[in-house]
């Protein structure tokens, strides 16, 4: 346990409405206390994630009574353990973790947050603080698909998205398990930006002949599954692409637009077009499973599933960070660090 | 084998470009003769069905070189058989049958067919040359929908366009075979018609608190299959209204529109879009499985199987036949009767 006390008041930032991040504002509060099964953790960082913003807009897959505090993940200190915590409790005290957002309850843009003692996971000695508070979602879910995709047998998917913080992740990641990850971009300079990555196959949809490319590429190699965090008209592109039998996943919705789909896709081709979600991905596996998949996920946070830092923001400046994350959200994350 | 003589100019229709019904005409032309492992079958009738507009206006699967015969399913008489079609050509001349057009060459809507012997199917003495005409696409359709459905668990399915003449034998069906079918239909004089015909629970879409009443529903029966033959929005409203880890399989596009699918459905509720299509549902299927597939269908086409006719046309009217089921594509079929 670290002796530092426990102030009475914290920074945290708030949101008010579902209106994104103009709906964001930052107030003085209370230091919540530990209830049973709980650890409070003194945040040292916490991304901007997709996932966030969808949050902001109301879009997630579940919302919070407002006002709440917003912030799906970070990494911070174990100060303070609630009762009926344990053994896990008595463990995880004073040390630094990866924490995640309980669906209910407030999130972890503040300088203090209570989460269940499962939802605190411990950091490799080796992982820094900032690359920590990156270490679940992207990390579990460039994990996941790469471990889907294996499951049904391919050897080669498509990315969407794929100068993403995920998109690269799931890139590395694919080199290590013998799992090509073709990835699709939106501009010229991110294809020259992942090649120089080392990614094999990078397609550019702004390109004028980007359907018969992708088309090219699918039949040659026989491509059967593309991964979309794109949706709008992005899923049929790429079930038309891909030969008979083929499966769109979709885990994002940048476009902010539908999928569409073309009913000969479906009944003529048997194509098949469906989601993936991290939450109840992690939830099927049990307490051993999902221990192993964090502690190889912790072992390639300084390789595979590192993160590249853009920017970092006080809490003070949430707004600002959110409107830079919009604003660009390749070329590394955006951070908001509390002790700044 | 029977002794009229075989003419050597018959009357056919003919689509000249993948325009719809304005690209048809009716010609003389050459009564083909069968090939090796063809039977030639004089036709007696022929429905104009929902995949065969699909086909008129080039939506459907494939695409034959134009001018090509349309047609996909007709009854009539084996007149000759070819070479090489052993045994069962021997079985089959003479005899009354169904037959199913071939993926190369023409189609039914001709005085006479050539045909695959293994796509000449004989019909049971109670069926009439009449409702043998339509004793494959609807019903095995019918069949295969409800034998997925319960394969895959359910006890409750929704169906759209339950008007239609499948939607009405998957009802009859699904109450010989323990599956409630839940109709959905666009116009409310539908819902008198079907819920008269004994189908328990008929959904009005035009109704204004329909998308209320299909999620109540939903949730009280834990309905997680529909099949769809609309989409446009449909699919989605149906995703929306059923409980989580649902599926909508769509084997139709009456709509013409491309499906639309909200995201947060695919990735938060683990929810499905697919397809179905009959040629490879059948073509799964080893001969003695289709074999008693068809002997069962057969027996049940005066009864759940069994479809009301609303209006028969020569060969010389084809376009105003085209045009009349168009129009309107529930109370009865359209048939082209070469007799006539």
């Amino acid at each position: 346990m670290t002796s530092t006390p426990i102030p009475e008041q914290m920074t945290a930032v708030i949101l008010d409405s579902y209106n994104g991040a103009d709906a964001l504002r930052v107030v003085q509060r209370p230091v919540p206390r530990p209830g049973p099964n709980e650890v409070l953790v003194k945040i040292a960082a916490s991304p901007i994630n997709p996932s966030d913003l969808m949050f902001l807009q109301g879009l997630y897959g579940f919302k919070k009574p407002t006002p709440t505090v917003p912030g799906f993940e970070g990494s911070g200190t174990v100060v303070a353990v609630g009762s009926s915590t344990g053994l896990m409790g008595r463990y995880l005290a004073g040390k630094r973790v990866a924490c995640v957002t309980q669906q209910k309850g407030d999130g972890v843009w503040a300088e203090y947050t209570t989460t269940m003692v499962n939802f605190a996971l411990p950091l490799d000695d080796a992982v820094s603080m900032e690359q920590g508070a990156m270490s679940v979602v992207n990390p579990l879910t460039a994990v996941a698909l790469i471990d889907l995709a294996k499951k049904a047998g391919h050897k080669t998917v498509i990315n969407t998205a794929a100068a993403s913080a995920l998109g690269l992740m799931m890139h590395r990641l694919g080199q290590q398990e013998g799992m090509e990850v073709v990835g699709i971009v939106r501009r010229a300079e991110q294809v020259v930006d992942l090649k120089q990555q080392g990614v094999a196959h990078v397609l550019n949809s702004s390109d004028p002949d980007f359907n018969q490319q992708l088309r090219d590429l699918c039949h040659q190699q026989n491509i059967r599954l593309a991964f979309d965090a794109v949706a709008g008209d992005l899923p049929q592109l790429l079930l038309a692409a891909m030969p008979a039998h083929s499966r769109v996943t979709v885990y994002g919705g940048l476009s902010q637009q539908p999928v569409q789909v073309n009913i000969a896709s479906l009944i003529f081709e048997d194509k098949v077009v469906d989601g993936f979600w991290l939450g109840p991905w992690v939830g099927q596996k049990n307490l051993l499973q999902n221990f192993l998949i964090w502690r190889r996920a912790q072992k390639l946070m300084r390789s595979a599933l590192k993160t590249e830092i853009r920017s970092r923001y006080p809490l003070s400046q949430a707004q600002q960070a959110v409107h830079d994350y919009e604003s660009q959200m390749t070329g590394g994350k955006v951070l908001l660090a509390p002790g700044m």
